[in-house]
């Protein structure tokens, strides 16, 4: 049995981890902590964990005890606890930024604090599993994607890796439910405010086109061109992107190019053509269905995943079970919730 | 392995049969049907089951190869076919209508047709297991309950058992999602007509209220006196039943009568003292939360399930495995999505 | 032209003034204030209002050279500067609690402060129009009723006052969108909380349970007994009430009175019978419709508003119309949207 | 009294004109049709309407009394009946799309059907007032914008007659609420299948592509590139076109150039730079609320309206008022609904 940790438990990310590692057959979840809860029921702030877990949430303290790690805490929080973790051999997922962008000064400059263990970031491996399998096998201390790269990520990768795209001019036109702002207490994440509505949002900059620019970059050998706009949907799961590049390729080449590409992936699902992907055909799984289309004389991506699983806890666990010898799958089949 | 079929695979019953019967250890799916359908697969409908299922839509045909089926069909449809399957050995579970209602005279007015084998409602069992669980192992015939009843039933159970609340007085307001109407392309459950707002509807007279009085009558022993009011709510998945009765007994007496009553039952979790049960605290899971309040002089038990679980189909599958000798959540071990 | 101000402009119940009397043909908008949001437009707030104010936030100094104050502001705010402006001349109408309670104990006891300026709790006038139009002519001083209030005592008002139900067995179960509990930054009405999901709250006591009840006894000339229990729907408008009650009439006994004792009033429409109100009906109007239906033996009556309408800001014009010997109506028009 | 009729008064766009028509002060409603609803109050239909209309439908007949016919009906009807009422002097305004299209090759290409009075297109004048503000008020026959030109035109206006962007190179990536879809029993707008997901559609054609790439070259006085994606929102109203396109001015030229493109327009707001347009900032309102950014080297604007009131049913009065001589605001002053 793997001995897991979650710190920060009380936001969304924190209760779907809770939600997949209940149900994880290797997984024994000894800690949860929360500084403000601590010595509360966990099942008194998320009572759907009801029956499944009894566990009080405690501060952040001895985790060392543990084979595992995660992070489920505002950015900022994970860099100072990582390196001791490290040193005490226990291994560490960040699902909060704190390890995501190689470059320091980039990272300082997005999220506006000093880093605190620079010298980690290299040696961490950003967990998308479809693009770094392998060094997340062997990693100690992995970042997990965020959710919109995810969505984005998986779908210029083929592409990419073909070289078959213009890199200079791609759009990245991405929405997300509002679960993604997580638990809380803002107005602008009202119900009263965010429902039955609809806005772009960060236009200028949201700080996860530094962390796609990077990757891309990376996947690409070179320097992209992304522009990229985020939108809030009035829903709570679900993110959806529609990617838009430029192609001498025909649909059907794609299509073949990325049913190849992602044929030993389990959690990367390519529909037919002329399919249209829905984010409720993955809520609550950690599964992304990718569509290809034509519109004019662009190529146009359609990339779903629902934020909290592959965008967030689902990816986690999935980067563990990598990171464990387990099957990938391991406690990630449950199937998605609709209607 | 149980081999099972599901006929009438196309509505929100059927998909949510599936969901969760893909991962029951014990159940392999063999048929599932559908007269418009067939020879369609299965994810083309339902692309969120991509993955897990590889079965096509076929004609209602053929079905004695299996061990146990279940209708998802219309009212009507079950009673048609159900004698036959009987008589070949096979076992049915109706998640409609056909057979919840003892006297067929009454299930002919509210129903609005003839019954074809009003010699089998003797037979068939009522499938709510909190009630019936010793009847249900030995039955070849289950009714499955209806998503209200459900509800209703297992708020007000403990109370009739007991003995303990003026039964010419009770109140069911009930509340529910617009899954509950099933996937038929009607006007009123359009988005534009059913979002962002609220309504009563069929106060005069609606189908579940005789089958939830049969089997209030049947727990007391004698007539009881229920309003019922069903109201439309603009969201997809939930049943709230706001339950009003008058008693003698403090309210501590009965919680303490509730969680003794369920105490050995795992799909019905009696909340603390002072707690609001909220329907997305069992999305998607088997689960019937409950809690005790008093308003006035007034006993109100507030009971909330997802309808298409342990509404209709988690139910149903509970039913399958009492029926099979099998522990009663095998396959029913998902945790609720929240948020 | 009335010079009006509004005090505490950035909630709500603020926007929905603000919404309401820019048409309104004989109100001069003068003032708005916001202690946090002072020298801001309040068109940077409220981006709908573009094009139709050209208002800065004030600090709440000055009113006096208005007509009439409304009080948009949490409960305790209205009650520190009534007294001042009404010495001044201006009328005041309260669109909080302060001085909607005639015994200030129970007053404190609820609304856990010490009211100061108790003195005034006699001469407030309770403004709900189709109860106290009279007073409310006369009237410098109005308490705004509360949302759940309105919708209730407008549907119990015609029985009570015929004297044809037991006055010891009313029930209502109430249901209300988020926007009832305001534009405050908290995370039970995040849209990740409260969308998708439904949940009854405070069944133990409600601010607005012994508001009604004071009406409601008297109406009766008597103690009535009331139970009320409020809900949270997953949407942004509307207040629907399903109260019960039991009556020896029939039910077009009791549609003929609730049609005679409406038929002057405006802005309460009683359907005909068979007919099922929804909260869209009513969306962005100050209307209140009615519907008589029965159960078994229970007289149901359904009763639907906006809360932010009938159940704040438009009954607020509606009671400033009547101080002002307008026609009810003035500013009050538009028709409800829907979808 | 500008006497109108409403031909096809059971969907969206009809219900809306009969909500904007009523406050209309120089309106007469003389006429609503419905060949399925004739005889029946349209108020049973919209109760919305009660206490403002008191109009049954009819079956569609004698509508030359009529000063201007409104066409509120599917695409194909309002070719029918158009010839002969511009015979008899009556001036047309059709919200379907029978006249949008010059060429009639492309409109029989992309609508399935034959024209069956071609000879009229030319006449017909394509009825966005911010275009062809002129040629509206001497027009007999208007074809009003469909929902999403509208959006799409508005923003990309300024750009193509200042000059200054690539033609060859414009993406719309465009967003619509369920009520775009109609009031038609659809399997696929039910809440239970468009509530809390988000999904890509029509991606390799939709018919309002050739309706923008139509206007798009008239201002341009050449062929443009238009690629168009089309999104469905889980809402109700509201539509949001993100726009991109390559410049090379800067973001505050930009914004110069659209203010003063649209000082004079009463219906058109350009936010001031870093705003976001909400589509509940213009719910229930004849506004289109424009806001410029850039993302990366990419120009981004975005547009968004009402699409039963900009996009349809408020336009198809802008265009009346404008035929009558009327200020273009009359009966279209009514603030958005927030929230």
């Amino acid at each position: 049995m793997i001995k897991v940790a979650i710190v920060g438990g009380t936001g969304y990310t924190g209760v779907e981890l809770l939600r997949l590692l209940i149900n994880h057959p290797q997984v024994q979840i000894q800690t949860i902590t929360s500084r403000t809860e601590a010595g509360k029921n966990v099942t008194d702030l998320f009572p759907n964990l009801r029956g499944y877990l009894d566990l009080k949430f405690t501060k952040p303290e001895n985790l060392t005890a543990n084979d595992i790690v995660f992070f489920a805490t505002p950015n900022g929080i994970a860099m100072q606890n990582t390196p001791s973790l490290l040193a005490d051999g226990v291994k560490v997922i960040d699902l909060a930024a704190d390890f995501r962008i190689k470059d320091v000064t980039i990272w300082e400059k997005w999220y506006g604090m000093t880093h605190n263990c620079p010298d980690l970031l290299e040696e961490a491996v950003y967990g998308l599993p479809e693009l770094n399998r392998a060094k997340i096998a062997q990693a100690h201390l992995v970042a997990n994607p965020g959710c919109y790269p995810t969505a984005v990520l998986l779908g210029f990768l083929p592409l990419i890796e073909a070289g078959i795209i213009d890199l200079d001019d791609l759009i990245a036109d991405v929405k997300s439910g509002v679960s993604g702002a997580g638990r809380k207490a803002n107005i602008s994440t009202l119900m009263s405010e965010a429902g039955e509505s609809f806005k772009a949002y960060n236009v200028a900059g949201h700080r996860h086109w530094p962390e796609i620019c990077q990757n891309l970059n990376i996947i690409a050998g070179k320097q992209v061109d992304l522009t990229f706009v985020p939108h809030l949907l009035p829903m709570i799961r679900g993110i959806e992107a529609t990617l838009y590049s430029k192609t001498l390729r025909s649909i059907t080449e794609i299509q073949d190019i990325f049913v190849q590409h992602y044929q030993n992936e389990i959690f990367v699902d390519v529909l037919p053509l002329n399919s249209y992907p829905e984010t409720r055909n993955v809520r609550g799984a950690n599964t992304c269905q990718l569509a290809i289309h034509q519109s004019n004389n662009r190529l146009v991506i359609l990339s779903v995943i629902d934020n909290l699983v592959k965008g967030a806890a689902g990816q986690a666990i999935q980067n563990m079970n990598i990171m464990s010898g387990l099957p990938e799958n391991t406690g990630l089949t449950n199937v998605a919730l609709t209607p």
